[in-house]
């Protein structure tokens, strides 16, 4: 897939963080023309899209500094170097709501912005649900809310914008499906 | 919804793009302890769900440099200062694809990297297409190719990942279920 393809004249490190890098790649069109391309690179990360016995999401509610707000979304987290999609999702629902599960199975890749970023998104389905042993210990420096939603409490938090995030949304229309298949 | 606030301590404009800036700021966690957090300004965006009379949806296929590959994708731009979402995705719908729509509704706006970014995107339904006159003048410094796409192939998109994105990979859900309940 390399219809329209730009190629990289001159590349410009503007920056190297903790989580993601900006470089300025200057590039020429298929016209010929050059133009410049703000590029922000991360490492990618998982989605967690967790049904429980009842059909309930499992989602957290957690403050978002790019928003300055807080919304609700199913659990999520970066990949972390030499982990697989799969490991990075397992420990990041444990972490993140104290639940194992039995099963993961992909159910989408996605990139979030694909204009200016390399970010992908794997969204996995978690089933076989069990909560942690009392005492396992959550990541003391992430502030969430664990919530169970049902698919229509769900809807709703779309409509009224509590769930605002892409990969949110997506599960919920995808678990409504499924749901609405299986019953 | 400010629940867990991060509040600002100081903020260090990194960089001022064309098209997004980077800042970093440093915040007061909950616990009193403080964190770093790597920011994007982005002026948000819109992207159209146009569907045919024959329940095709209009998609581009574009080169995104972020990915270094073409992906098909509903149109999409980014707002310009002063246009409402509505007049973007009106412009944006006619500059990629030539058509024109009777009516635009809502159906979601979403953040689409609530960790890193602030970009919203506000995904519309166009209805009532009607092709613009021969000589319209498409935007000559986009490289686009035109489709129209049933479902079933955009199912089948998504799973070879032909269809990348989130908010195209939302849409396509959206519409199918749009497409069941309406026939």
């Amino acid at each position: 897939m390399k219809k329209f393809e730009e190629k990289t004249i001159s590349s410009e490190r503007i920056y190297e963080g903790k989580i993601i890098n900006l470089k300025v790649d200057e590039v020429s069109l298929p016209n010929g023309r050059t133009s410049k391309r703000e590029l922000i690179e991360h490492p990618g990360a998982v989605a967690i899209l967790a049904i429980t016995p009842e059909n309930k999401i499992i989602m957290v509610e957690q403050y978002r500094k790019a928003l300055e707000r807080s919304i609700i979304e199913v659990p999520a987290g970066k990949l972390e170097k030499g982990e697989t999609p799969e490991t990075t999702a397992m420990r990041e629902l444990e972490e993140e709501t104290g639940y194992t599960a039995e099963s993961l199975e992909l159910i989408q890749s996605f990139s979030t912005s694909p204009g200016f970023a390399d970010e992908v998104i794997h969204l996995f389905l978690a089933e076989g649900l069990h909560k942690a042993e009392p005492g396992a210990v959550l990541d003391e420096d992430e502030f969430v809310e664990l919530m169970e939603v049902s698919i229509e409490e769900a809807e709703k938090m779309m409509q009224d914008n509590r769930i605002y995030d892409a990969k949110t949304a997506f599960a919920v229309l995808w678990a409504k499906q499924r749901l609405s298949i299986e019953n």
